[in-house]
């Protein structure tokens, strides 16, 4: 069968070859050929994830470059928290034919600067038509030393790379389409649209390692599963994080239980990891059994709202 | 924003993770963690390639089982086309949640049995709720002797690796509800709905190589292009072929003018190469010059029929 686009494909390809157009030494065969040939190393980190109109973003709540760094974060985190360094993406784009040439071209530009970002570049990819607008974004990495989910260790601490929520903060905001009058708001929103990913951390020494981008109670507990150890969160320790005032403002503010942004709330692609004295904010602790439990100031048991009762 | 799908996610993810499950050594880590992890080349080839319903597969014309082979062919092709080894797949698959588990199993064992036919494995993807039912896989390969497309010297002579418009002619039958009475037309219907690739044929002395998922036409002009060079292509070359009568007979049968099968004619997925005695069907020669001509049998040039003329 034949791909029909309303936009002409070929000036697509040409507007995209450009902003991706690369001197970078690492790249031996680019854009126009079947396939891209790079250099490539001994511990190859490869990940593909799919954002969906409507699904994973809305064309009324972000601008194009917000998009295109956002879907390019998502993949992009996924390669650092194996403690990789990321090299290509390739950029698979299903178009509806209804986008204009400037739309698809400050979205790839918001993709080549998250890219370029984290010392990466855009190789490849293809276009086609579809009934809806979405983008299978591959992300290509390597590491000499690999951080997986499976080597968290009874008394390892457990660490987030910064204070999570802000992203889900954001999304409560644009949903309740409720504006942002204050600087926090104003940084949950953009935190939401396009997330800042947690480069200055070195989480290197980390015996356990995954992305933030589904929740954090979601990633400790397959953590937890995948290193056969349970987990204890600590809400004390969260709450003397620096940032922590300045989420917990808003959400008093908009009468939302802090825990559900910060714990279940997801997005936010900060990397959470297990280990000794590592960086960022300790959040809990590894311990012997399996599960995950919370416990709030007194050191009680907390018991998780109904919305997480399934992680537990 | 969190993904639904009427399907139960961590069911197709089980399920998937099952029919992928590999004990090969080049996987590292494997599904589950936020990436894979595999050995690497030191040339490594990388392409995706989208398939849309509606637009690249049809559910009422290929079974699940043939739509995961031709997908996966598709890709598999790209890396061939580099004179590469394809070593690994990532599938990202859009799913609107009216599939069956039982289908999705089946088109995930037509991407596995075709990735096992060249040694490849599937190491890992994602899944998402979506309006249109979609796949990118991207495939991952290596080579020691990388071919492109702009190879191509003058007195070369141009192969292909097997008779194209199979898969044309069995769209063709598919489009105007032809049954498939004859042995050719079963054959057109299989080349359409699970093309073979040409696995056999060694292309790694070629200066020049493609694979024709677009058109013979389409193809070499992107060789001749790329290659500063130009093409003549001769119909009477074509026509000694072995396969070239059962395809002619089927034509006639359905009083399609051959030519538009053969040349124009897509998704064939066989590789089109330049170069000096060279296996496969010869079709013509690297000339100096550009533009691709083609010579009838007494060799005039002959016009292009309209639907080709933007190509030449």
């Amino acid at each position: 069968m034949v791909e029909k686009m309303a936009l002409n494909e070929s000036e697509v390809i040409e507007l995209l070859a450009s902003i991706f157009a690369t001197r970078d030494q690492r790249l031996l065969v680019g854009i126009g050929d079947d396939a891209a040939v790079v250099a490539g190393f001994s511990h190859q980190i490869l990940t593909t994830d799919i954002a969906v109109e409507g699904v994973h973003f809305k064309k009324e709540w972000s601008s194009a470059y917000e998009i295109g760094q956002r879907i390019a974060a998502a993949n992009i985190a996924d390669v650092l928290s194996m403690n990789g360094q990321c090299d290509y993406l390739l950029v698979a784009a299903s178009l509806t034919g209804g986008e204009t040439l400037q739309w698809l071209g400050e979205l790839a530009q918001g993709i080549a600067d998250a890219a370029q970002k984290v010392g990466a570049i855009v190789v490849g990819g293809d276009i086609s038509q579809s009934p809806a607008l979405q983008f299978a974004i591959t992300a290509v990495g390597h590491s000499e030393k690999v951080i997986t989910r499976s080597g968290a260790q009874v008394g390892d601490s457990i660490y987030l790379s910064s204070l999570t929520g802000w992203s889900a903060a954001g999304l409560h905001l644009l949903s309740n389409s409720i504006g942002a009058d204050s600087d926090g708001a104003q940084e949950a929103l953009q935190q939401y649209k396009a997330p800042t990913l947690d480069l200055n951390i070195d989480f290197s020494r980390a015996n356990a390692m995954a992305d933030v981008s589904d929740s954090v109670l979601v990633q400790i507990n397959q953590i937890a599963k995948a290193s056969g150890v349970a987990v204890h969160l600590s809400l004390i320790e969260i709450e003397k994080s620096e940032e922590f005032a300045r989420l917990n403002n808003l959400a008093q503010e908009f009468g939302v239980e802090i825990w559900q942004w910060i714990l279940a709330g997801g997005e936010d692609h900060a990397l959470i990891a297990t280990g000794h004295d590592l960086p960022g904010i300790k959040i809990g602790e590894v311990v012997e059994g399996e599960g995950v439990e919370i416990f709030d100031h007194e050191g009680r048991k907390k018991v998780a709202p109904v919305s997480w009762s399934h992680f537990s």
